[in-house]
């Protein structure tokens, strides 16, 4: 099928939207559109020019006989601070607070479209890390990873409390929950990473740090490396948190249950 | 800032592709560019053409003081063809069975890309179910229920076998699971769907049922109803299964774990 300029950005655009962080040779373009190279090269830098000038993302073009363009989703610091104020202000929301100060957040993680905004903002941070897949604990953080690893065209490794009898042989390790100070379990199935992985570690909620920790060491007993670790929401906490380098979207300062007030603000991925 | 023909097309793709089941009014594009309504409408004839051509989706469009434009995702028959019989080969590698006849499925479920491609056949089937919601049981069938959400700009409902402090006041139901034929107890957080609301349900296995047909009864304690029941694979089973209309998309017809054989085949969805 022969292509005109507009059909070709139409649909170049869609498939570079569907194939983030992966190499598509010109040649490809080529012979989809039948038409010449110099003609998809324009293309590419006219796609590039409104990706870059919108903040949508970076085009990168790799030259020589395996030359190729690879489409690398961003987020601008704009589109996060307005994505990230408009989560403080519904977080703040007095009529979250759950006996115990705890907060209901499922109405944001049940959003996909604020998720998949979230997952951008976390894959534009870590576009240079080098990551070869992200982990998280079931079941809060799962969509999260999902919309993160989806930005990075990588795989995802689900760490749960109980094992399954679908998983085959899973690793298994015990740690101490930070807030609770409770010994618990948690497992991944052994097929599910690869060793000598780089691991980006994403969590919905963070207090003391015990269950980020746990998933660093599970990380270790697949002989593999941390590339980040990026939270959701962090609460502050008296202690010392038990992990250091990460990155948070939010942070609750305060969850004032008798007088129902919470705040939050913006964490430290904008420091 | 200013947009010709070419830049428009490139950033509305984007746009459209980010905001699938939505009503775009005209003036949004056109303010958006400083481009006249007319413009905006000859880009959306090429957008609306190409997305037709391809197999990626459709545009309607709506007349009118409020007239505007909708995306709705869709996947052709041959996208969806491809998918699933890459899908039935993955599943036949013997590699998977696990002791007990169970199949190790964690690779399928743990690569967003083909999860998206999964969620885009589904939601394509459903695309004018008016669906409100999409509801599923943790923890494997969270990442194919987001991926059906985002396609259809629903919010994703969660079930769980174990309640949680962290969601507020919940809605328990007792079930029988259909293959071991044991009670149990599966929930959702009352604020977490919506009365009245048109539910799909997806989940990534099915044998006798049991699950579905209790997450059906949840959906009725909400006083909602059921829009469809798409599943990821159904095994074949001695007796009546519990659920009648469902959609599946593979079906694995023969699990010999002495011979290490298994047979997968296309489900009813292409029926």
């Amino acid at each position: 099928m022969k292509f005109r300029r507009s059909g070709r950005l139409v649909d170049m655009t869609h498939y570079l939207m569907e194939h983030p962080h992966q190499q598509v040779p010109l040649t490809y373009f080529s012979e989809r559109y039948e038409s010449a190279k110099s003609s998809i090269s324009e293309d590419l830098s006219i796609i590039k020019e409104i990706f870059e000038s919108r903040g949508i993302g970076s085009l990168e073009t790799a030259a020589g006989a395996s030359g190729g363009v690879v489409y690398i989703p961003s987020a601008s610091r704009d589109y996060s601070g307005q994505i990230l104020r408009d989560l403080c202000e519904k977080l703040e929301d007095p009529g979250r607070l759950l006996p115990g100060g705890y907060l209901y957040m499922m109405d944001i993680i049940g959003a996909p479209s604020l998720v998949q905004a979230i997952g951008r903002i976390f894959a534009s941070h870590y576009r240079n890390a080098q990551v070869d897949a992200v982990m998280t604990m079931a079941t809060k953080g799962i969509p999260l990873a999902y919309a993160v690893a989806g930005h990075l065209n990588v795989p995802v490794s689900i760490v749960r409390h109980e094992h399954r009898i679908t998983e085959g042989s899973i690793v298994s390790i015990n740690y101490v929950s930070g807030s609770k100070k409770r010994i618990q379990t948690m497992s991944l199935a052994r097929r599910s990473l690869k060793p000598h992985s780089n691991v980006l570690i994403i969590d919905d909620f963070m207090k003391a740090g015990g269950t980020v920790r746990g998933m660093m060491d599970l990380v270790h007993e697949f002989q593999s490396t941390v590339a980040g670790i990026g939270v959701l929401t962090e609460a502050t906490h008296a202690e010392e948190p038990l992990v250091q380098d990460y990155v948070s979207l939010t942070r609750l300062s305060q969850v004032d249950e008798r007088g129902s007030r919470i705040k939050v603000e913006v964490g430290n991925i904008h420091d």
